[in-house]
């Protein structure tokens, strides 16, 4: 039986990356019920649909994590991508092989920078809302960049070499958006709460044209439950 | 015979991670006498030894690079390090197994912010001087990490996945820190320009008593050369 005391050496520490859209509040709340004390990550990056910070915080409120971070990075002044340089637009039809709106290394930055969070809580997992079903096409989602980003994150740090080392958990990895939507809503995630649009307007409402509204629609449709998408 | 015109699609580029140390200034002349256009990266990341910046800076301009660009990275926020938390000091005797100058997870953000801009810049070459010979102890400079690193870098990028791929080059991997510096002296670094303390003061003056200077030092006698670094 776990105990209730104020002996915290026990506690399953988590860094939980938190874009604010829908798979990574639903990847929050299934570490949350799996035990972890949650520390969210956000990385202000100088992309377009900066309501999602907003969303990430307010999600990161309602969950009562112990800690939410804001990291800001400049990679507006590196570009090459349609969330951070307004001069390429958004695609708003289906687009073949990697989409525009993929940014360069972005999940290898992301997860490097919780890395380096985690090490010093010395939480021992870090948990992504990757997806290789119903997703962006984006290389740095599959399987095999997680596990291979997982043996860096044991090679390059202290706490790999010298103690328990560290776990990449994707938990969506596999799951169709119906299947996500349908776990979180178990879990009790308050989707009106999500912004998944890449170009939402500054309140987080959302165009419903791009490919992440089109993913996100018909996931919603596919789990057969009310769409709470607030759109323009 | 290259073409001496003004085609530019068979030039090699390159991002190179330019500390300002000695390491980094010689892989910069290593990756130029190789024929690679370097772009060089430095990050202001709350380091105590903020004159390494200046020194970096002044080390790109001299070797007359083709962009050096210095991203600001809030790592001071996460701590852990007496390089970046003014509560922990910078230690002045050896010690054992991985020091507290250890940053954790920095090579890991720097190399993945390097693989961004590369991707961009449609750079195939990423130089970091890491080494472990005469070295830091730190766990992010072995070489299995390198290696680890690169196939994330292939599997996380448009570029690894479409493209040529991406290789990691740490030309000092093997070489002790005398080596180091009769390479770069066969190539004209100018060493005096370089900044290796970990609590170098605003003009770069190095204290003579830390890790990295005690590692500097020792391998300016061990090469039988002079000194250039300017002690307090």
């Amino acid at each position: 039986m776990m105990s209730r005391g104020t002996d915290m050496s026990n506690v399953k520490k988590a860094v939980v990356l938190l874009s604010g859209g829908l798979d990574s509040a639903t990847v929050l709340a299934m570490a949350q019920a799996d035990g972890y004390q949650c520390h969210t990550l956000s990385f202000d990056y100088g992309q377009r649909h900066r309501a999602e910070l907003d969303a990430a915080h307010r999600l990161a409120l309602v969950a009562c994590v112990a800690a939410h971070k804001t990291i800001t990075l400049d990679l507006d002044g590196i570009g090459g991508s349609a969330l951070t340089d307004t001069a390429i637009a958004v695609p708003e039809a289906p687009q073949q092989g990697i989409p525009v709106t993929y940014v360069p290394a972005r999940n290898t930055v992301f997860l490097s920078l919780a890395l380096g969070w985690a090490e010093v809580l010395e939480a021992g997992d870090i948990f992504i809302g990757v997806n290789a079903v119903d997703y962006s096409g984006y290389p740095d989602c599959r399987p095999a960049f997680i596990e291979a980003f997982e043996r860096v994150a044991n090679l390059a740090t202290r706490a790999g070499v010298e103690g328990a080392g560290f776990q990449i958990r994707a938990p969506l990895q596999n799951s169709t958006k119906a299947q996500i939507i349908q776990a979180g809503l178990r879990l009790g995630v308050d989707y009106s709460l999500t912004v998944s649009c890449y170009q939402a307007d500054v309140q987080g409402r959302a165009c419903g044209r791009c490919d992440s509204c089109r993913l996100r629609a018909s996931g919603f449709a596919a789990a057969g439950v009310e769409d709470p998408t607030r759109y323009t």
